[in-house]
């Protein structure tokens, strides 16, 4: 498109005075943008514009396929597999990526999972499994296709490729305060889903203290806003709405969420953990056309750890070697008998973020050893001098900030009081 | 200030979110912008958020006060005449600095005119005077302090040393369709004028169709909030609001508004020039504590033209010199006989700016000879024949666009029909 073909103050000024853009408006928009006609300090006046006004769904569609249009699209039509994906807004202790693709893949399906790092206080999936010694995240397209079409399982890192004025934006937007905005956290996920050529797709939207959107009403919106988009495309898209307001099982770092998700492979974890990865799995498998999968058989009977232990081989990694574990602990003990009544899951997602589990910037290293392992969960008796939770680093000077941002987000009550956990787990499914 | 004092993503989230800056967080805002640890796109995410969520009194008095604090300020403490200024928020054949800084200096009062250049439809009151034959708009400090106490009347550029901050702001919010937010504007005017050092301010404020604001409420808000700013910094300010739905006298362009406002120095011109010159004069006189001067009698008896030979010659230009012509005209006959019932301001100041009298972009230069000279104005009865305007050009070529942007500008009625002025010149005074 020509450069010129529309003029990019008029089009920040219709947006800005809540009107609509036009199809080959947004079109010419993220062409200019991702060529560099149009300034970053201009496509930063149009999303605050778009994050206060809002777009139709037209606009958020038309966004979304502007953006897949900007890059390259992976085609699995030479697979002998089908494929399944599934994407999480993300959350405090969210490692259900890590035993949800082998275990869907141990059914025969291809689970392409490309996945980011973490930033700010959610985690990111590569920085968790990169705690395993030998594992790397990068695989040239013959290695990723190779081991979808052998094992099943990938989960690796997503190539510049796929919708680069995503990626373009998706780095303004971080830095100029527009991330949680609903069409622009839809059309920035489902154009890489989308790119990414996957058949079927689960998304786990989620609300409550530790997530992006913390109002449930919000979320449904995304949730509801990304199936359309992902049917729109031709992708069998599906949501499941879940509650964040507590962390997801008992370990939230890296290597400690590693080791928790392998318990889950071999049938163990913590419930909740368990709970979600089985019934993403089972959305998954049904859009990918496996019916009446004994989900729950392969945790139990190895077959989902066998998938897992060859899925990590397979990207150079020792599914047997120890993990780093903190060379600093510091356990907080109960200073009364009682039931733990709430543990908020964002303040526990900063300090394990503040004891160097997470980044402040794209270019920090996250430390793989640091973290937090839980030991109640809210609902739990307690007694007085019992470990509620322990926190891990390389150094003990971070243990203050740490235990700084926990302060008021755990409490223990009393018998019959009611547990602050912000209702079910699964709260709805959409589509 | 610390770079890392406050962070830029969180002010940002506060102004998008619809809360109040506090006044250090201002302060460091404008500081780390002027510094550059505050991005472009990050001020611009900033400025979208302003427009939209607006700003309280106090937040903008701290705006315009640390893009003061940015750069240097003048001091006219040391001239033996008291110092008035005027500012103009810009319209369609508003030429009123020329006669009025002469005017008012002949008083015996300084005025110390900094003065920008045109960009859109509104001239520059710079560009209008270096039509005039060796003319220049930029002096050292000292010619300025010299002619000043000298003839009193200076027009000539803002050197960059005044609120670079807000320099730098401007020229972001032209790009990035920021310009029209009151909280923007009031600080950006005022800033400069503060920093100026003028003892006395009167601002003409307008409305209407060829006016930035066309809302009269929202020119009113604005009057009102840069008065308040003006007197908080001790200066005496004070607003008209001034009708811009109609072009200002009979010429738009450059060289033929300074022919008009030598008509106006020399007792003549037309008469709604010549009234809000007088105006505008009177209330400048009454700030600087000249009371009941006799302005029209200035303008009759020839000392404000003596004012403007002085000024003129000081710097540089030929009062006496043929001002440029243009080499193509194009006159627009009146169809049939009537009233001239509507003359639209904004589509003769678009006309003017396509026959090269504006600038589209910043380094781009103005054609001194280009413009439209008017024949009749609304109220005028005219005859089928009769030219009702003149387009002027270098380059016939021009003609066309300028003509399209006037398609059904203007229109004859019948005798008794209304006539779309939208009330009178002087609207309403402020302070």
């Amino acid at each position: 498109m020509s450069p010129e073909a529309f003029d990019v103050v008029d089009l920040i000024r219709t947006k800005r005075d809540g009107g609509v853009l036009a199809t080959p408006e947004i079109d010419w928009l993220v062409d200019a943008y991702t060529r560099g006609y149009v300034a970053d300090e201009q496509m930063s006046a149009m999303t605050m514009a778009i994050f206060l006004n809002g777009m139709e769904r037209r606009e958020i569609r038309d966004l979304t396929l502007a953006m897949i249009a900007s890059g390259e699209r992976l085609d699995f039509s030479g697979l002998s597999k089908r494929t399944t994906d599934k994407h999480s807004t993300g959350g405090v202790g969210d490692k259900i990526t890590l035993p949800l693709a082998p275990l869907v893949a141990s059914f025969g399906v291809a689970v392409p999972q490309l996945s980011g790092r973490g930033l700010g206080h959610t985690g990111g999936t590569l920085d968790k499994l990169e705690s395993i010694p030998g594992w790397r995240a990068t695989l040239s397209n013959e290695e990723f296709m190779a081991q979808l079409e052998d094992s099943g399982a990938v989960i690796c890192a997503a190539g510049s490729g796929l919708a680069p004025a995503d990626g373009k934006l998706y780095a303004l937007r971080d830095i100029t305060g527009t991330v949680e905005a609903i069409p622009l956290i839809a059309s920035s996920i489902m154009s890489k889903k989308i790119a990414e050529g996957t058949a079927a797709l689960v998304l786990d939207v989620k609300f409550g203290s530790g997530a992006f959107m913390q109002d449930p009403a919000r979320s449904r919106e995304l949730a509801e806003t990304m199936v359309a988009l992902g049917r729109d495309a031709g992708v069998a898209t599906r949501a499941l709405l879940t509650n964040m307001n507590v962390p997801l099982g008992l370990a939230i770092g890296n290597a400690n969420e590693v080791r928790e998700s392998v318990e889950v492979l071999a049938g163990g974890g913590p419930a909740d953990v368990r709970e979600l990865t089985v019934a993403l799995a089972r959305e998954m498998l049904e859009l990918a056309g496996v019916a009446d999968a004994d989900v729950e058989g392969a945790l139990d009977d190895g077959r989902a750890m066998d998938a897992w232990n060859t899925m990590i081989r397979a990207q150079g990694g020792d599914p047997e070697a120890a993990l780093p574990t903190p060379r600093e602990t510091h356990a907080v003990l109960a200073e009364r008998d009682g039931i733990l009544v709430a543990q908020a899951a964002l303040p526990f997602g900063i300090a394990a973020w503040r004891l160097g589990a997470g980044r402040a910037r794209k270019e920090d290293p996250v430390v793989h050893s640091a973290g937090i392992d839980l030991h109640k969960k809210p609902g739990d008796a307690v007694r007085a001098g019992e470990p509620l939770f322990t926190l891990g680093a390389e150094d003990a000077a971070r243990f203050d900030r740490a235990l700084e941002a926990l302060e008021g987000a755990y409490r223990i009550g009393d018998e019959g009081e009611p547990v602050e956990t912000g209702g079910p787990l699964i709260a709805g499914r959409i589509g």
